[in-house]
């Protein structure tokens, strides 16, 4: 099954044509979830032929323009081509006020209903889950209240061994059994082990999204061991104090959460403008963690294909 | 003295990669007015390197989302950049408590004062004055209340002719009476007449923006004779109900209004994206009103070389 990151964009503060704000899509066994929506978002997914009908969940980190003045806009091209079934949008309380007032101010009833979930400032919560996956905040420490979001996929069931299951002529409403794990018990007594019938299914995915942040050792435990963290490296390392000053991380530190929580890859991105040579950025990330990254806008990360 | 009109944006509802939402930038003797600001103005604006710091007055015609949703993304951007002299913006009131919102919700207090000026729902009045420029609001015919902007630059005082008035030995002080129009009594009694020491200045030029609204006779007089009048033509004309329908004109209409009101020249534009070859529209309108153009982006419009 699939499980693709696309990056929409990864760049800090100020948008020019080449440089997109932060924007991601996660298509997580076909369901797509939209990450951040920076200005342009929508001619992005338009740009990389993503229909962007086929997001039902948003989720908005927090509400520095950078990271959500792309999704009004996109609310409303959504409204306008017609779509009709539910949009879910996670973020803090204040975006709704935001949202109703435009939509109010241009007299538009949408023609699908919008479900709008707060995020809790104090706690880490289960936002959204379903059979596959499940997704949750984590609390970031930046200038202003801030979130990031972990995805993980559901260990699948096994897989039936179809040729094995009509050796023994096991009825089919044992499949769903066997799939959890169940041995058989043959006609004869024998027990045919379950590893025998079945074997494991796709791996799972797991994926966190950090950003903007500074430094913060909190993170550690919570990502411990995820396949893939995006962590924002905003400046290089000898700008530290101007890092922690904005609320935001350098090369050195996204790496070193990376490195202590044993992460299998890191992708880093919110490039400051000041950076012409983005390289420089990754050089410094990878000499503390080798398995890095940089984010640009069109980058697709399959993670049946990332280092385990 | 410039007076230049730019194309940043001139499609309909929903922005692409290649179409952008209405915004136009007039340069009007180095003072640079902001007309509209859809979804990615500020890119459009530094794509066609236009400092948009040198903006001070952004005029908004209604809150349809292709014609504001940049709004918030530039005045971010202006105070990112380290702005601190005042921006003025015209737009209807509810707009001032989206702008707070949005800069209540990510704790921005701005660098620079932001003026707010309300524009009246139900009278055509002077918004901008100042010794070159008069600017005033038109009430157009929308589905949300909506407003078109007439620039018209003064007519600026006669041009002294330096040798004749050196001949004449006339002293400085007297010049600015000249300027505006004064003979000269020469020592001998002799009336010299203004036209022999002076030349007229530049020609003074005049601008209407007029979108969207459906065909409105009322606008006739309002634009008679006007330099250049850009009015939406959403439509093909065999789209007349529909245009009506949704409040917007086709190209006979937005020719019509042109003929009707004499004036100089007619750019249309806000082209529905259901037309791949908007040169279709062209021809329509052309038909009926000669001195056509096609709005698109990028296009810089030089008053000084209009037909006029």
């Amino acid at each position: 099954m699939p499980f693709k990151l696309t990056i929409l964009g990864c760049n800090s503060a100020i948008p020019t044509v080449e440089k997109h704000p932060t924007a991601q899509l996660l298509n997580a066994n076909e369901r797509f979830f939209l990450i951040d929506c920076g200005e342009g978002t929508q001619i992005r997914l338009k740009e990389y032929q993503l229909n962007f009908q086929r997001i039902n969940h948003i989720f908005i980190s927090h509400l520095h323009g950078d990271h959500y003045f792309g999704l009004i806009g996109l609310i409303s091209s959504m409204h306008l081509l017609g779509r009709n079934k539910g949009l879910h949008i996670y973020a803090y309380q204040e975006l709704k006020a935001i949202i109703d007032l435009q939509l109010s101010a241009s007299n538009t009833e949408l023609n699908y209903p919008l479900f709008f979930h707060p995020i809790s400032e104090t706690n880490e919560q289960i936002l959204y889950e379903d059979e596959k996956i499940c997704i949750s905040n984590v609390i970031l420490n930046h200038t202003i209240k801030c979130s990031g979001f972990i995805f993980k996929e559901k260990k699948s069931k096994r897989k039936i061994i179809k040729e094995i299951i009509e050796q023994y002529n096991i009825p089919f409403d044992k499949y769903n059994g066997i799939k959890e794990g169940a041995d058989w018990i043959a006609d004869n007594g024998e027990i045919i082990k379950n590893k025998v019938i079945t074997r494991e299914n796709t791996p799972v995915h797991s994926y966190a999204f950090c950003t903007d942040t500074i430094y913060n050792e909190a993170l550690i435990e919570k990502i411990k061991g995820i396949d893939l963290l995006y962590h924002e490296a905003t400046f290089k390392k000898d700008f530290a104090d101007r890092a922690k000053e904005t609320g935001h991380s350098t090369t050195y530190e996204a790496a070193t959460i990376a490195k202590k929580s044993a992460v299998k890859n890191l992708l880093i991105g919110h490039f400051s403008q000041r950076y012409k040579n983005i390289d420089e950025l990754f050089i410094e990330a990878k000499a503390t963690f080798k398995n890095t990254r940089l984010a640009e806008s069109g980058l697709v990360l399959d993670f049946n294909k990332l280092n385990k």
